[in-house]
């Protein structure tokens, strides 16, 4: 059966948030589940429908994935793409459109039951990497986590039995939505260090960072509001804004931080609600804002009214150089909501992160963090609160940066030596990565490719940009391999490396085409 | 200096999803930031102001302490409220409006930044619960929880130690978004025991199933969308559905449960998104579906393509009588999202739940769990997967529910002996509450009043209805309390019920005002 283009007139609404190729999917689920697509139905070739529709070839691709994935149509070489042989619709044996009789089972057309906001988050960045995460033979350059060699494990056997010892049926039951009352003491002891003060009533427990990001753009955030950010910055953080339905703005960035005369230009044309940054060790670039900068960033907020969400996951992960006040620490006005995480300290899989903030926001945050877990799980507050009062912290994070140090300073060594012309890169003087410029035209995704096939995998550089990326860069990360992982994996990634230059060299020109679906 | 009419013109708009009293405090707040009323301005009366806007006066009574709460008023007895002398706006020692010359120091206005879908999160019923149950004299009938003298803290020292011996550095890193596979497969295998077949693809980890609720209802709730659920429910899935925008509609219930028959005459009015459930031992009223009546929903909910959300926390604690499968094991639809935890079995703190639910659903789901928090913690995940492996939890449940079922005998024995004449409650089979009938009239909110002062508390059944209650209710817990916290529970509560009855017969009639702030 050959496609029909009456029944196939899709109709496509490009001012919709609803993405073009679930629209697609979508309006051709309909026809098939209401009978009008029998099995069997050739759908037109990709090319062609995305002729008609003048959309992207890859946008009807993706389209018919989607419809593949649910088990409505099959794909087979020579035929093309047909309507499964599947009963969507229990119609009897006859494969001609028809009004069914008596109960019908209609599968739950789920797609198309998600709401507006749901279809804004797409990406899967981040879960991909944990997947990947979970592959023994991998060497992690594109890991966001410190040495895990050095964790304290043994004081963390210690310490879950004296909580258990001390609390006793206390460690099992509901703590309140802020948190751990110790823990909130702990953490603004914790604060200090970052020249911060800010009472434990300041303070909020979070099931991580991320759940604080999370909450903060649920409370602020209606669709349409401008957000701010650092360009490049965290994936997530823009994942969130953008699932809020905000619309972002990059800032650029240099080795000082955020670009504040930009800045001080942008607000001419744009109003934000959020300037979102991450002045300690930026992710990804590692920049740290200096002191002049994060003066004229608070003096900026304050004039226009805006809020500063400031983001310090790397702040204690200094290994060399004078450190700075967190902007907070900085901060007259009351604009800066702090948010700050042990992931990146220590224990990782606990998901225990922390918001410090005037009290009318900590009040909101509160009820929607009820909303959203209750609270944060008991055991881990109670351990990492033990941790803190007998500095355990302190201890570990002095091991921990030594170890973090002689990493990086082996990673640079390592690619010093590995022949990688025309790539260069950061000498961050903490944190977890290297920002490295790949030669422009080498094509990150095809790198990736070829770097995951001999087993050490990065972070390409454009999941960092809201929008074109304004450079060709990777993100390795230099924590979490050991030193013979490390001489490894650059071993691996300068073999893909020079793979890439010479097949790229090979087949220039086909090669820009299909950057989307590998990301 | 008194209010002057013209300037206290605010602009009250009653179609808005933000509350009046926030549109009052929020339009005398700008007035006073932007210097237009001057320290020691005097506010109109509230009966006054009241009945200028038209509006309940206990409305302006609600703005005005907002505005106390900021700092932005003060009130003193005979002179009314009137703007605080505090520096709001840095306009020199003059108290009257001027243009303030040079940089001024304006606080952020944090109330007016929050979005619309904030404002809409208002109850914090659940967190003053969980602050109350911070007060070590207090006896919580108000509780939520199983019994907690037994929950195997043997059993869990053991474990924690083990899972560090045998996961090593894996306990403290990061976790799939989905979980831990191995609970994943566990859980598969527990929720057998509810009739369900479900594998690990198909079920998620949740940091609670609080958190399910919340990932459920952003996935498909767009604003203005219908949600059903049975009248009375858990006040939490209420206020979550409310946040989200969804219009509540209450299905009444009866020992059988929903009354699917309503449901049916609804379902000709409205079109519901979801229709949320408590099949089993439903919060508060006790209640049992019957199985026809599981049949009639899953068919109506299947003819209608309508969304089943079943709650399943207590299924597992049936303390007599013939289990029922849960909607999901009967549901040859695919409508049913099956949401359960361990939280109401075993070590609630460590908030850990499941979802299970078709795979595109879990796809959607697990996008935006990562968004909320990442991955679920995994040390409290580890141990619930050992736990469950050396089939700990069928041990603790089987004590679990002996003594949850003593003390239900208990609470029931006592307050038949309490003399609380005109107070009827429900035996029900299973779960953790008595649903308890007050005489009409007697006020909730007075009665818990005089049982908090006597060292009692319960939860004032308003408390779960979306709209005007149907009935006069309170609900008690009788698991959380041991059997002397019982006997002296009941005590405590027959004072403050009698007190109650005294003090109404003589105040009668004013006494209906203040219901709102007190909850």
């Amino acid at each position: 059966m050959k496609a029909d283009e009456e029944i196939m007139d899709l109709k496509i609404n490009r001012e919709s948030t609803i993405p073009i190729y679930l629209q697609i999917s979508k309006g051709i689920r309909d026809l098939i589940l209401n009978g009008l697509l029998p099995a069997g139905y050739r759908l037109p070739p990709e090319r062609k429908l995305a002729e008609e529709l003048q959309v992207n070839r890859s946008t009807v691709l993706n389209a018919y994935r989607e419809l593949k994935a649910d088990g409505l149509v099959d794909s087979h070489v020579g035929r093309g793409t047909e309507v499964s042989q599947g009963e969507f619709i229990d119609d009897g044996d006859n494969d001609s459109p028809q009004v069914a009789e008596g109960p019908v089972i209609h599968p739950m057309p789920w797609e198309q039951l998600f709401c507006e906001a749901t279809l804004r988050m797409q990406d899967t960045t981040v879960r991909d990497l944990l997947r990947m995460a979970g592959r023994e033979d991998m060497i992690l350059f594109a890991a966001g986590v410190t040495v895990p060699g050095i964790d304290s494990l043994d004081a963390l056997e210690r310490i879950q039995a004296d909580v258990l010892k001390s609390h006793g049926h206390r460690t099992v039951q509901h703590q309140p939505t802020e948190g751990f009352y110790p823990l909130r003491e702990s953490i603004s002891q914790l604060m200090k260090k970052r020249g911060i003060t800010a009472s434990a009533e300041d303070t909020m427990v979070l099931s991580g960072s991320q759940q604080g990001l999370d909450l903060i753009a649920r409370a602020f955030l209606d669709p349409g509001d401008i957000v701010f950010v650092e360009e490049p910055t965290f994936f997530s953080a823009i994942h969130i804004f953008k699932a809020a339905g905000a619309r972002i703005i990059g800032i650029p960035i240099d080795k000082d931080g955020m670009r504040t005369d930009v800045l001080d230009m942008m607000l001419k044309r744009f109003k934000p609600k959020i300037i979102y940054t991450i002045p300690d060790f930026q992710n990804p670039s590692g920049a740290v804002m200096s002191l002049e900068r994060r003066k004229e960033l608070l003096s900026l907020a304050h004039r226009n009214q805006i809020i500063i969400l400031e983001d310090d996951p790397y702040g204690l992960l200094r290994y060399e150089g004078r450190p700075l006040p967190a902007l907070k620490a900085l901060d007259g006005y009351g604009n800066v909501l702090y948010l700050s995480t042990f992931s990146k300290l220590l224990f990782p899989g606990f998901r225990v992160g922390w918001v410090s903030a005037p009290r009318e926001v900590l009040h909101r945050l509160t009820i929607m963090k009820q909303t959203a877990d209750l609270h944060t799980s008991s055991l881990p507050q109670l351990i990492f609160d033990h941790f803190l009062r007998e500095n355990l912290l302190d201890e570990h994070l002095e091991k921990a940066n030594k170890e973090n140090c002689r990493r990086r300073d082996m990673l640079l060594a390592e690619l010093r030596d590995a022949n990688l012309d025309a790539m260069s890169w950061n000498e961050p003087q903490g944190g977890l990565y290297l920002w490295c410029r790949l030669p422009d035209g080498m094509l990150q995704t095809r790198l990736l490719a070829r770097a995951v096939e001999n087993g050490v995998s990065f972070v390409p550089g454009n999941t960092f940009y809201s929008v074109n990326p304004t450079g060709n860069y990777i993100r390795l990360n230099f924590t979490y391999p050991n030193p013979s992982q490390i001489r490894e994996g650059v071993r691996r990634f300068a073999e893909a490396y020079h793979d890439t230059q010479r097949e790229q060299k090979h087949y220039s020109g086909a090669a820009q085409i299909s950057l989307g679906p590998i990301l």
